[in-house]
């Protein structure tokens, strides 16, 4: 039996090149080595949206299409939205119960998020506990196995941190999960700014090759080569760290060229525009048959929801027991 | 159609004769007036109990048997475990995402509670949260009505800002809940403390003849009458304030013959037993044959859970609504 593994996304907005590079591409490949439990965490999105939630809906049906177009195989991998499945918040209950309140105040991740989504109010009881809700989603499937990028980690910690602390109180039940650091290639948006909804930088994963030509046009190259024959510096160019992501094969030459002075910007970005749009269009085509039918969607959902319930309920029962509470007399 | 009621008890041990005259006998009444919900809050439990919580379980069935022994009527009243019923903890989600925490660290009866249950850690964040969770059991039934003990206000109060809170942010939905402030006699324990479990001086409603007797002929009287001819101060004694409750036709004239030295204190203490007696021993009776079919009671229950589940989860389809979480897509 493989181990298990959780990871999940915010449904907040159109997924983008960053979600594709940083997770999704990942997900994929991660479903031959682990039995995936992919989650859409709209509670997780409530909590930074709540003062604006109308889109979450339509976001989590989207989300589905994208992830299904990016790779991610319903036959393979367990697919669910969080506030489906009751389990999440009766663990995260019981975890709250026993969960010191120092210990979310001084989670480094916090404070960061505090400073980033500021004009937002997140000071809120909600969203400290955005912790243990991670918990309890790693928890209630036992998953052992999380893929985080480097700012994640905090977070992990903390789940370990509770782990523990539940496991002293009233005998091992959970394994403490142990991170898979996935090394995820930075990539900046076309303003040379974070690659970000709110920047609306990004090219999105449902762009048609029109716009995704416009956007990668306006990326902004080495600001020192004005003239074709000025000798550029890849390692200080957005444009070159996508050739790195999304052409690998051809990157070296690219770099190389650029340098000599043989290769200009214009050029550059169009070959670039080009490669994206080979990669893109096929998910976008599949990503559009898949959200024309949203009755199949909603079935891939309750399928692998009718499974997520099964281990979390299994999971929960232990832990009602252990814990006391009553649910079935 | 009545206002609807909401009011409850966490399932932390054997009831006693405090809860019978803070609380119950009110509950009985209010039956007539209101569509009563009574819920057995077995989460609020969990929160000061996590650390011992093995008794949660029997405690609600035990606690359903009290209820009915003492005139809580399954007909007339929704009775219910919190925890059985989902919706509570889905709308404590989304009232946690919109509740500053400043304005549950500024919450009096935090404060309060944090003194008096000072020996067991709750510093936790689930405890931060318990009026929010108060709220969302209020909420969840759009109860209009709460009836609380001068103690509870703030909580109440905490409940309306949140009330106003949402309703400003997604509309009017929830109706801001009125306090009924009921007058609750303080009774004593029979060592002169606050009746509580912890301190072991309460009579409790489970106990039989013997001893209710050897409790109440323990009770403290006034200390300056020690011979049967000391002329006594009703006003300062303990045995009086019971008898103001458990027998009011009487008291007047106890106090008398206590003022003028005709009344000496153990006979005072026999007779207030034998009222006591009289009192409990229909209701223990009736508790226990209620206990000696505990199919039955998980019956009361379930059809309980059944009407509470299905208010609870119209209100849930509205708050979605308003909210954009998705529940069913």
């Amino acid at each position: 039996m493989n181990k298990r593994l959780l990871s999940g996304m915010r449904p907040t907005g159109p997924l983008h090149l960053g979600h594709l590079v940083g997770a999704l591409d990942n997900w994929v490949k991660l479903q031959e080595k682990f039995e995936c439990f992919y989650m859409i965490a709209d509670w997780h999105a409530l909590m930074s949206e709540y003062e604006n939630p109308k889109e979450l809906e339509r976001n989590s049906i989207e989300i589905l299409a994208d992830w299904i177009a990016c790779g991610i195989d319903p036959d393979k991998s367990t697919i669910f939205v969080q506030s489906h499945i009751r389990e999440h918040l009766d663990l995260n209950m019981v975890l709250s119960c026993l969960t010191p309140l120092s210990l979310l105040e001084r989670n480094p991740t916090y404070k960061e998020q505090l400073r980033e989504l500021k004009g937002r109010n997140i000071m809120t009881y909600g969203f400290l506990g955005y912790p243990v809700l991670q918990a309890a989603d790693i928890l209630v499937y036992k998953a052992s196995v999380v893929p985080v990028g480097m700012d994640q980690k905090a977070h992990l910690e903390l789940t370990r941190e509770i782990v523990r602390k539940f496991n002293n109180l009233y005998g091992k039940v959970f394994p403490e999960p142990e991170t898979v650091l996935t090394e995820i290639p930075k990539l900046l948006g076309f303003d040379n700014r974070k690659m970000s909804k709110s920047f609306d930088n990004a090219i999105s994963i449902s762009d048609n090759a029109d716009t995704i030509k416009k956007k990668t046009m306006k990326m902004i190259t080495d600001p020192k080569k004005i003239h074709l024959d000025d000798a550029g510096h890849p390692d200080i160019c957005n444009v070159c760290s996508y050739y790195k992501v999304f052409a690998p094969g051809k990157a070296k030459e690219v770099e190389k060229s650029c340098k000599e002075s043989k290769r200009g910007c214009i050029k550059c970005k169009g070959e670039l525009a080009d490669i994206l749009i080979e990669k893109l269009t096929p998910i976008r085509e599949k990503r559009e048959r898949l959200l024309s039918d949203k009755k199949a969607l909603i079935d891939i959902l309750k399928k692998g929801e009718a499974k997520a319930r099964l281990t979390a309920s299994e999971t929960m029962k232990e832990v009602r027991k252990k814990v006391g509470v009553v649910h079935d007399l």
